[in-house]
C-alpha cells in the first residue's frame, strides 16, 4: 500500500488513524498543500481532485477518506469501524458526514484562501466564517451526541467506530483556530478518551514526518 | 416510514431517487428551506442540523443522506445500491462523497446566503463562487469516470448505485446555476441515461408537491 498524506489535512488525519488502529503501515507520500504541490502534474495523475489521502492497493486508487475508511474496514475486519446493525451503521455513518459533508469541507485551507483572495475577505472575517460552520455543525453533533443512548465511551458505544476517527481531526482543528470548546462537554469528553490511544495519538499532525 | 423533505435540497432529492427506486412510499412532510421553517423548533427537535432530508423508521431517526441511502439499501436489498466487492463499493462511496463532500456543501443555500449576507458579497460574486466549486468538482469527476473501465451505462458499471443517485441532483443544480456542461460528456452521458429512469424522473424538483 502507498498513502499520499499531509500532516495537516483532516481527511488524510482521518485516514492515518484508521490505518494505526488497523495496524497497517503503507509507503507514505508527503504532499504538501501549503505550496501548491497538491496540484502539480505528478499529483493530479495520481487523484484528480488534487485532494489528500489517496490509497494505492495493488492496482487501485482510492480517494475519499470516508471511502477509504470502509474500504480497510472491509478488507481488514478487525477491529471494526462499524457496529454491525443497520440502524448502528447508519448512526456512524450520518456522525461521520455531519462533520465530513457539513462541517469540514467550508473551513478546509481551498475555501480559506478562496476567502481572503477571490473574495478580498480579511482574516477577520475568515476567521469568524470558520467559527460560525463549526459551531453551527458542533451545537448540532453535542446534542445529537448527548441524547443518545447509544453514545458510550466514545461516539457510538464503547468501540473506536468511524464517527470517532472523524471527531478527532475536527476537533483539533477546531483547536487551532481557538473556537471556544466548553459548550460541547461530550465531544470534549470523548475527544479525550479517543486521546489515549496511541494509534490516535500517533496521527496527530504534529507528530508526523513532514510538520513543519 | 415518515420522510422530511424539500423540493429544491439534492440531499433530500438524492433519497427520494433512492426511495422510488426501492419502491418505498414513506409519509412525507415538506419543510421549507427558503421560510427558515427548517430552523423552527418542532423540526430542530427532529434534526438538531436543521437540514433536509431525515427519516424516521419505527423508533429511530435518521439524518444524512448517504447514511440514509445506505440504510435503504441494507434494509431492502433490491435493487441493489453497491456493488458487492470491496474495491466497487469504495469505487462507488468515493463518487458519491466527491459530490457530496467536496461539491454540494460548498454550494448550498446556507452557504450562498451567508456570502450575500455576512460577507456583504454581489450576487454575481456569488453565482462565481457557485460556478468556481462545480467546475473544480466536476472537472475531476469528468477525468475520474472517462478513465475507468468501471464506468458502464451508469458511474459504476450497468446499473444504478449510490453514485448516480447523487450525481442527478448535481447536475440539476449546476444547471440551475447555468453551468457550462459541454466540458463533462461522460457526466452529461450518465445523467441523460439516468433520467429515462421513471424512479429518477419522478424525484425532480419540479414534480414535487411543495414545488414553488
Amino acid at each position: 500500500m502507498q498513502f499520499y498524506d499531509y500532516f495537516r489535512s483532516s481527511a488524510a488525519y482521518r485516514c492515518r488513524i484508521a490505518l494505526n488502529l488497523k495496524g497497517l503501515e503503507p509507503e507514505r507520500t508527503f504532499v504538501n498543500l501549503r505550496t501548491g504541490e497538491v496540484r502539480s502534474d505528478w499529483y493530479t495523475k495520481i487523484n484528480p481532485q488534487q485532494l489528500v489521502p489517496t490509497l494505492i492497493d495493488g492496482d487501485a486508487t482510492l480517494t475519499q477518506s470516508l471511502a477509504i475508511i470502509e474500504y480497510l474496514d472491509e478488507i481488514h475486519p478487525e477491529p471494526a469501524f462499524m457496529p454491525k446493525d443497520p440502524l448502528g451503521k447508519a448512526r456512524v455513518r450520518a456522525i461521520s458526514q455531519t462533520i465530513a459533508c457539513d462541517i469540514h469541507p467550508l473551513n478546509n485551507l481551498r475555501i480559506l484562501n478562496y476567502l481572503t483572495g477571490e473574495l478580498g475577505q480579511s482574516e477577520e472575517a475568515k476567521n469568524q466564517w470558520y467559527v460560525h460552520w463549526v459551531t453551527l455543525g458542533f451545537t448540532a453533533l453535542e446534542a445529537q451526541l448527548a441524547a443518545s443512548a447509544d453514545t458510550g465511551t466514545y461516539c457510538h458505544g464503547d468501540t473506536v467506530t468511524m464517527a470517532d476517527i472523524c471527531l478527532v481531526p475536527q476537533v483539533f482543528n477546531a483547536r487551532r483556530f481557538n473556537t471556544d470548546m466548553t459548550p460541547y462537554p461530550t465531544i470534549v469528553r470523548i475527544d479525550e478518551a479517543l486521546a489515549q490511544l496511541p494509534a490516535v495519538a500517533d496521527a496527530a499532525p504534529g507528530k508526523q514526518p513532514d510538520a513543519v
